[in-house]
């Protein structure tokens, strides 16, 4: 089924303490699709000024990136700039320029109306709702937010809940939209307020499917070398959800496998920067790393100590 | 076969956002012990003073706790006091008063000196050493440790490990005892040092267990109510030894088992002061928080996407 992507295409300036980048490929949108693709074609709504390098993006979509939804627009790309701090846990952001993203009000292409999978990605989440209305029956949606839109348009945002499957969040998110400090007590809360799903995404800490009446943990797969953090969440998403609209399965059991999937997108993703993992690897590579985070946790219960049922 | 633990036997008064308690039994030895009893006898050794509330440590021995080398000396019990912050993540040590225990010289009783399974606590890594000259052959030999230690006695520290073969400390500990942030790279350096097995404790962020070549991952059990921090870490591990002393299996699969056993310990003496909640629950409990945690992290591979082998 069709997976739709709406959010930021931006340039990032980024500084980690191995090394820096210069208006590398970057956003919301680029990091979901670029690591979605990986698993299924991705129809990618956004927009960007005459200054992206188009080829760059038209290169990455031979994996199956579907640009029709991009808009070329008169001015300068978003661009974001920040600084990682020694141990990559804190990141100062240097510069925000929205620039043709301030006027972004996403337009869906005819085509891209039928998707089954829709992501929203972090922007207004009136903008959000508003592409809710334009596709026609999608099977599932889900989106991102921030502190800036909890704090700044909390009715609207509390508006979308009730129309999104699954909210897929970090933790101080989650938190802060609930007014709750803790994690799972601010998910259940999230589950009153519309979606049928919380993802809690913990950073190196891993990620949490919190569903009504059980939970499931993914560990971040251990890496001994981290690069830079930036796009983690997004490439943890893209996963997700390419997983999902590639095996159309919303049993629980397939559910846990997608945020495994997601996991291991968002692993890859800070091995390098901006999207240039992604640029390295095949299916197999994911697929090998799900196998070692199934071998990183899997425990057999012991049939002499435990009985069952 | 035997299980030995040589550590601290102390009085905590502990604070903490949800209450405080005054005198309480702790220490890692009692932590350890109580914990441990649930699974597997456990022999005690360790020094009190006259002021020691034996009945209720007698008390606790109905499940399995070997007081025959707990001597008490004249003078005040080890106590110790700490206070929480807000989100239980800090804690400031409040009062420090060694008593007795700072003339600890562990004797381990002849009838102990069989033991199969030994953990020392948290004490003088020489006297650590010391106990393991009094043992005659163990199966297996696991050690805690401290910054104070690796500060202070770093030499007779890495003496220590030449004859341990799991090393069972905090994250912030084998970073500062290998040099390395990184927790992978800091438990391999540690591997090259003498212990075949390092689990390295990440509090509400789990455990990790690095073999050569092979690491284990497991969640800490995610509750809601966390009362006191204070014992998971001992709680852990006489979990994880009792569950091996117990079993009496060294296989990779059955180590993943007690780590499971060692994680599941530590959320149940969290949830009261003290060792409280050791008193409430028995192994048909602990079981049930172990198929929980199976729960929690388990998934299938799919047979379509991810080709076998």
């Amino acid at each position: 089924m069709g997976l739709l992507v709406v959010g930021s295409v931006a340039l990032d300036s980024v500084e980690t303490p191995f090394g820096r980048t210069e208006k590398a490929l970057g956003g919301s949108a680029v990091y979901f699709s670029v690591a979605g693709s990986l698993l299924h074609p991705v129809q990618v709504v956004g927009v960007v000024g005459r200054d992206y390098p188009m080829g760059e993006l038209q290169r990455l979509s031979q994996r199956g990136l579907d640009l029709r939804g991009v808009t070329v627009a008169d001015g300068e790309s978003f661009r974001w700039a920040g600084k990682y701090g020694f141990d990559l846990s804190t990141r100062e952001t240097l510069e925000t320029r929205l620039g043709v993203f301030a006027n972004f009000r996403p337009v869906i292409p005819e085509p891209f109306r039928d998707a089954g999978y829709v992501f929203l990605g972090n922007i207004d989440p009136e903008l959000q709702l508003d592409v809710v209305k334009q596709v026609h029956r999608p099977k599932l949606v889900a989106c991102d937010t921030m502190n800036y839109w909890i704090q700044g348009k909390r009715t609207a945002l509390l508006r979308l809940l009730k129309h999104v499957d699954v909210l897929l969040v970090n933790d101080s998110e989650v938190c802060e939209l609930s007014g709750d400090w803790h994690i799972l007590r601010a998910a259940r809360w999230i589950l009153k307020h519309g979606p049928k799903l919380v993802v809690v995404k913990k950073g190196e800490h891993g990620a949490v499917l919190v569903e009504e009446g059980r939970i499931f943990y993914v560990p971040a797969f251990p890496l001994e070398d981290v690069f830079d953090p930036t796009g983690a969440g997004d490439s943890f998403a893209g996963g997700f959800m390419a997983y999902l609209a590639r095996t159309d399965d919303l049993s629980s059991a397939n559910l846990r496998r997608a945020m495994v999937y997601g996991s291991a997108m968002g692993s890859f993703a800070v091995e390098r920067f901006s999207v240039a993992r992604f640029d390295e690897i095949s299916l197999a590579d994911v697929q090998a790393r799900v196998r070692a985070c199934h071998d990183l946790v899997h425990f057999e219960i012991d049939a002499d100590l435990v009985p069952t049922g």
